[in-house]
């Protein structure tokens, strides 16, 4: 394969219209192996990516791989988020995709275009994007909200799944695919979530605001008060 | 100098009842500034001691160079989490020790011993911290809650301070001099801070919680489910 | 090539009852020259590999280049975990696949799904795995249980199993695309394998014990019987 | 002070017949929060210290804080390789130096220098070396065996506990002062002692073993036997 | 696709007289997130670019993602190094390809070969690259003068342009395809232009300067002057 | 040594009328041997040192090794920043307080504070530093504008340098000693200044200039002109 | 492309009857500007090529870019170790492909297999390996004995290599395709080869030998001659 | 201490004509278990001392430790760059200075000042230098030519050395306070000496003879042929 599975030809790029996301496996205990990336980091994509599914009425359908074990629990913040996720236990299998209750709730939801997120990357994430690819899904599998053990690993995925026809993206590309223009009336509450994606963003929006006081309320610099 | 100035012998640590804390220059614009660590971390890390600081009901005074300029304003959650520190405006002044309001704000604290965390390391907090000293104050200097443009700056300025007699220190220890025990009603709050100082402590209280839920639910592994 | 070679737009995944296991060159001499990942993390994923060869019963093929001289003996752990392993003397040959007798044996297994890893991976791992897909293989190479000179080599040695169709994969993904699900006798046998690729998981499930211990034997934290 | 403290000009290394040691909180909740050295080398590195001990007879005192809770319980490796290990429980203190029964159970060894080494770094190894340099005793601070949530912290902690007199070391450095020489009867076991503090030593012994036996087997080379 | 698209068989490389060059959001807000390069580089790569396009006299297309607010102005130095370059307001979009004028933009040019960077690399660059593309544009994507939010998100974004027909380059590979020979008039204005993209280069000049004067004034070391 | 030489405990900073700078050896070739930081770093931190020397009109003495051999010529930035500074030739002593017509250059000054760079910092910053300590005079090491040939030997010398009583301090600390206060007539240098040590700095000044333009203009957002 | 071209489906590995070598701009001025990897490490590779281009008599042309500016020489190694090598002068073309003669000296070999290795990668490796696979050559590019100026430039580089259909390879895995097998005569002065390849083959040559005598020469152990 | 110990008060220099090196256990087993900096680096370094001990005439005394046992025998170099020095066999000490023919061999030499490298830094160069510093000696450790098992391992033991009065220095400025000026006859040697410290400084010798030539021979540059 190697090229974006199942476009046919068109733009490989996210439809809104088109989309259901699949948070899988965001768990306490996996996220202490992850070593790709910060954890922090890690966690504030996957509530990023909850909050943009919420901001764009996307369904969200959540897993856990034995929550009851050394795994720990889904982080809370996922279905805070996006309080209409839908969550599917399993019954051990480790490739979501092998559970038939997720594979079917993924189809009730009528779309065709899958964003995949989940840790381990090498596995949670991984196994069920190359799956639904081969069922005709276009898949998006978001790398940095994700984790996995090693940032080698990350590597050797990322080839992986391009390998098998899905699109890699990261964390950043679905929110501005999904946004798609900053005319819109929710504007302010995209900014406020790429500052979970940028951090330096918040900076900017903090310095821009304070900036447009001092000349709006006419401050004097502090220096020039001496 | 080099050995911890003014502590006469004893033992060269915080005394919670003798310290105050000067939270200096954490300005959105100079945060961008910042290159020896994650700016995520040292906004933790700022944070952090404001909220130990109001748990030990330790004074606090902070300050800003030039905040109507491009070094931007404070950053807000220090003051959310510290409502009673007492800003101090300076009239250019960048030793922060340079302004008598400062310097008698300091002195009304009547405390002798001084925790201090300024941005960028190299001047707004070094200059201060080694001006205390030739005062006789006990001076702790947090480096991993000031920041500043380059590992190479961080390391040269931490062998300056500690030439010149304070006593170096990072964001766990000073919480953990203050905190002294978990022996404590507020032991909880303490916990949560530290999630902000070690991100996975939040993982951990995660974990444990379900863990024990487990138990106490007589929940089922979902892998025995099947 | 480049997309996955010989699965005829099957799901490019691990079938366990067709897989054949080859170890090749794990030599304490060349373990010396690995400088793309710390050499105890290769020699955890190679005895990771053994081991769960075993648990799935899988055939597994050793050799090793010339162990009498420079490049020293196989690590004992290989045959140590995988007592079924069966060992192919080369005679110089530095392609594993350019000695019939290995061929051979590969070809008695009866398995056409090639599970490869070798140190230096650039030389050792990667000329069997593109010599295997040439001849109808399914072929997973598993780069970081494989090792070698330079963290560049090994990206250089990415892209090119990629381009030739080879399959890329690590430990982990091994791991669970053999192991399939947790609802399985030996889950704990499988549960302590991942300690060796996911050091952290120790940890976890240590955690995790002494969580539950706490309520199951009605403990009361240390720090309430001040 | 910065000079090593209370060696009155003695040279200042560790006299394993005057040494006791002290291993502080090493817990597997607090391991999920080391970040300045991989986890797997600290828990060696600890498990070392408990090795050398116990092939030099030298007193160990281990204790945690609150294992009850997400702190978890010591790694159990400890009292596995120092078994006379004396665990002293605390009520809360975060210094344990501030528990009567731990500072009690130092003095009852009757021993003036103290190897300590704790996770974190900064908090359960240094509080404690510091308290113990006050009260006379010569305090070797084993840094790679502590380890603490950051790089920068670690480095902060180096430079305090050096201004606070206590002598700085290393795992390695702890075991060949403690070791002394080669000839001694049970230098098979400090060379296995050796790879948990440099994992290449256990390629260079098996390495070492089979050129050996390369000639005293008169084996020849696979690559002459073509 | 992942072959070079819409150059049937051609050799990929650009036709400088095909060529047009479009710098896409190079703010001075969004430099504040840009963390996959040190950001002074990227300053200097985006300059480069807009000064070999005014010396092969290649159209220069530039927009900005609303520069009224914390995304900041562009760079100044783009249209001062490009003179003849031609801005373009977009009304929100985020893909540029999606604003009708900057499409029309592109294609009153005539040209069919395009040179992309823009800032931040997983959107304002990859979205018109893939857009381009599927519109018959032969693309060049500059990923180092480009910049995003971290290093995995850049490799993610590489894997993606790649998978989607985008030809991926670098800031020196696009100088020396437009510059082709050194046996040009303006051969030193591209020495010049190099030292924004190799800064040893300008060391190189300056040493082979001096060693040449050295002979041609016939000087003396000063070493020999003892 | 190890405390700030020849303070007799006044605080030890630097007063700027008693200052004079010693720029040494920041040559061409040089400057290629050095890696413990970028080398246009290290380009711009010394270029900044003239700069703020001519702001305050401190006496610069600049020297160089054999720069007619293979050490190359100095970089032309330092006497374009400091025309008022004075080249001091030497006849192949290696530390250049080994040549007395510099030393009596620097006597002549007047001053008996130096702040001193000079690649590489091992030997060229170094040894004249330690000579200057010897003979009385106050001496600022300024590490992160000299350079040297590995992180590892910059750290040596970091610490042998603190070792003998001269202070360490950075780019950033000499310019905010020197200015002083942003209550001075040539403040807007001072910030462009600042901008070669920070390079954020830059940015920062773009953008809150434009976030105030569009306040003083008030521009519209393009986002809202759609 | 992105399959190994011109291979039409046989092994994609190296014929060593068939293969030439071109070594391209490994100049001493170009060397200051690589960033990609230590500096010794690709002068050690480039002279590995070219010893093992004359231990298999393989075809070796050089060439140089502009050697008499600031690019500066050949290192003179190159041609040392192959003294059959033939030099190209080019006159001013960047592209070694589109010199006359250049392209002329290929053809004349009658090989069909070209190694190729320039400095920097981005371009002077790079173009004519592009431009080669166009004019049905099997093109092998050895990336890590090329350089080039920032690792993320190697990283693009790569990427753009195998989308046109070069084989990506490294400086072992060159070796190994050519050497085959340790069964010949001239194996020794293989494995002095791997020394420059891979620096601890040094080493482990070395200990054997040293291993080996102590049994041949019956030496005691120092440690037991105490 | 932590003031350069046993100059009373003179420049803590090296004065050649009172120096002995000792170079301890440079041997190749224990190479491999260095990871504080590049193995090549570590032998360069340890090679380039003895050269500059046999240019001075400075005496040199190496042992090693147990060269029959894993750690391997010492490398070759360092005899034939100084044959001239001295081998003292130990009996199994691992303080090199607790085995009386290695003191006596020092007490011998009739000098003061000892330059001391050892592998591993913080056992086989540590241990003598504290031990030197004690019964009077000027101790440098040159802890770049030393080598250890971490980097942290490196840093901890700066701190150590340093605190017990030896001080610490680099290769570089060994060779510089050695050599001491570039008037002398044997300046072309050091030179190639500081190739074996500075890499690059092979190519700058390159670079200059060959632009000089250019001039000399009035060379045309290739471009200009055209």
């Amino acid at each position: 394969m190697t090229a974006p599975a199942n476009f046919n030809g068109a733009r490989p790029v996210i439809d809104p219209k088109d989309a259901a996301m699949l948070l899988i496996d965001h768990q306490s205990g996996l996220f202490q192996t992850v070593a790709d990336m910060p954890m922090p980091v890690l966690r504030n994509h996957a509530i990023a990516l909850a909050k943009m599914a919420t901001l764009c009425k996307i369904p969200v359908i959540t897993t856990a791989s034995v929550p009851q074990g050394p795994n720990g629990p889904l982080i809370p913040e996922i279905h805070e988020a996006a309080p209409h996720a839908q969550y599917v236990a399993r019954t051990g299998q480790i490739n979501a995709w092998d559970n038939p209750d997720f594979v079917e709730a993924v189809r009730k939801t009528g779309k065709k275009t899958l964003i995949v997120a989940g840790t381990v990357t090498s596995v949670c994430m991984a196994f069920p994007a190359i799956s639904a690819v081969q069922e005709g899904y276009k898949v998006f599998a978001v790398v940095d909200a994700s984790g996995t053990y090693s940032k080698m690993a990350q590597e050797i995925r990322l080839a992986r799944i391009v390998q098998a026809g899905v699109v890699p993206t990261d964390t950043a590309a679905v929110a501005s695919e999904l946004q798609s223009t900053w005319h819109r009336d929710d504007a302010q509450q995209w900014a406020e979530l790429y500052t979970l994606i940028f951090p330096p963003y918040k900076l900017l929006i903090e310095s821009y605001a304070k900036a447009q006081e001092v000349i709006q309320k006419n401050e004097q610099l502090d220096s020039s008060r001496a």
